[in-house]
């Protein structure tokens, strides 16, 4: 994932604050819920646990959750709640080893679980966080929840297993990118959307209209975010950029700029990817200005968010829809923040 | 774990050759179904879970499964081997993450998952194999399976932890060590014959016992495991022994040598495990050997074997008991084995 650090986690937890502000008795229910959950891990590792379900993310999944099983104001149902705990947990089990494998030192303003306890004891920490995970979702009456948040799950880890193996290589074509983004955060947002609607008791219609909003809400955001590691706020105030660009990893601006440059200068920026020279980061900015990078990746987000707004369209009667349809909102909102400064 | 390279692996195949000949028909039904589930994973990481589903492990799980839930020769259900494939599933994912953290080169005679496709490939393989299993156990009728698995994951993952965070300390009591094995491999025995029983639908007794009975002979096995780590056959074909001691790990022979040693030696030991002297391995096998440390550990392996028997004492009328009783035998006559060479 690209949030290896807190500088490359471009979407301000404030760009959520007026669809948040609603879900403000959710969120509250949430914490409390996952507050408790420490008592049911063993007491040797309640303190490892407690420390990775902190409460300063940004918790997208669970809105997600809560937005697409909406059913008024105030309205928080014990269901929502448990399986919003189950997806962040997943979520949180997926950063706390992401972590260990991008060697990052801080997350969230802090250091993260494998420089706090080491990276042995945080890759089994995951397994715990998630194997919990799984847990919770086995107290709902049918196995439906379970088979689901596995089946995510699985694809979660294939997505990252994918990006993994490619990282360093410049054998990475648009429909690599398509599918490592679809499974890597994609399927999370879906699966969120899923659980919330089907929760609710939705028909069945919506309940895949929701999912499939979760899903290119969720492509949309990753390229976006992979977009903001190029042209982010922080290239203004001096700190790390590029951070694709320096670890190898072919994200969307840099492959639409390899499509742009001509051949002995995409030979050169391959070389830069490989690590065999070093990486000309103003100068690949330059370029992609010049080559209009930002323009065709926003269109990209532009189109997804499309879709995630088309797939809701027959369905403006729901509850749910119009908030889902404010996130299309918020992420537009970004778009056009990140544009403005360039 | 303390399975870190295939010479640790103490108790060989061919000691449980006489139960698993019945196994056959049973094993032969699990190798299938596990190489079914490939197709579940994702196309890019089929080769990866192929590699890591291998068919050459002792397969002690599935067989306590297998034989708690025991109908007759040759009598294999559906139900038994997916549950099978579900526990084994859990313990090759959990061997994945191990590898990674003990740096193993090798297991089983080849290179290890993190070896192969590296740590941070072998990190998320792990995840996914242990999301797949979840995704098995919630294929049946009621949450029970995933309910009970998950659990069991998150206990193993966090004796495990107790076991990192203690490696390299000598502040490890024998209560601490008992705590660990308990969680780190007895639970999965634990589950593996609660699961077979039940699934079976035996008694809800019987399940109890045979919970009791696998707990039991896992903290045996276990026990035995880090006995055969100072006194295997190895010692006498110049492998490497005392990886226990060389890793800092406090095992029960350790332990038991701790409380026999006087002060001024002792400090001397504690400061071998600390890693602050080189580690004299013959000299603390000859004060094993003169203090009686092999019997003494051996003691704890019987007396534990007896809780397992005893807790199927009342059963002797069911199907499964002689099955799970043989498996007492075949560990009674490894330990013999170990002691034969003294």
């Amino acid at each position: 994932m690209s949030h290896a650090t807190p500088t490359a986690n471009p979407v301000p937890a404030h760009a959520f604050a007026g669809v948040f502000a609603q879900l403000a008795p959710h969120m509250a229910a949430l914490d409390e819920f996952l507050r408790g959950q420490l008592e049911a891990f063993e007491p040797e590792i309640r303190d490892m646990a407690d420390y990775c379900i902190d409460t300063s993310g940004k918790r997208i999944r669970p809105a997600l959750v809560f937005l697409s099983g909406w059913r008024g104001p105030g309205v928080v149902t014990p269901e929502l709640v448990k399986v919003a705990a189950v997806v962040e947990m997943v979520h949180l089990a997926t950063l706390v080893h992401d972590d260990i494998m991008d060697e990052a030192d801080m997350r969230r303003g802090r250091p993260t679980a494998s420089r706090h306890y080491g990276p042995t004891a945080a890759v089994l920490l995951g397994d715990a966080l998630l194997a919990h995970a799984v847990h919770l979702a086995a107290q709902f009456p049918t196995t439906e929840i379970c088979a689901a948040v596995s089946e995510s799950t699985r694809r979660v880890c294939a997505g990252e297993i994918v990006q993994t193996l490619r990282r360093g290589s410049t054998n990475v074509s648009r429909a690599d990118y398509d599918r490592i983004i679809d499974l890597k955060t994609a399927e999370l947002f879906r699966v969120s959307c899923f659980l919330g609607s089907r929760l609710a008791g939705t028909a069945p219609g919506f309940v895949e209209a929701a999912a499939s909003f979760g899903r290119h809400l969720g492509i949309a955001y990753q390229i976006y975010d992979d977009l903001a590691d190029f042209f982010g706020e922080e290239r203004r105030i001096g700190k790390t950029l590029g951070t694709d660009l320096a670890s190898g990893k072919l994200t969307l601006p840099l492959l639409t700029l390899m499509e742009k440059l001509p051949a002995n200068d995409r030979t050169e920026l391959t070389q830069e990817i490989l690590g065999q020279r070093p990486p000309q980061l103003a100068h690949r900015l330059a370029q992609m200005a010049s080559h209009g990078v930002f323009e065709a990746v926003s269109a990209n987000v532009e189109a997804e968010i499309g879709r995630a707004v088309a797939a809701l369209q027959p369905w403006s009667e729901e509850a749910p829809t119009e908030k889902l349809l404010s996130l299309c909102d918020v992420l537009r909102g970004q778009l056009s923040a990140l544009r403005g400064p360039q």
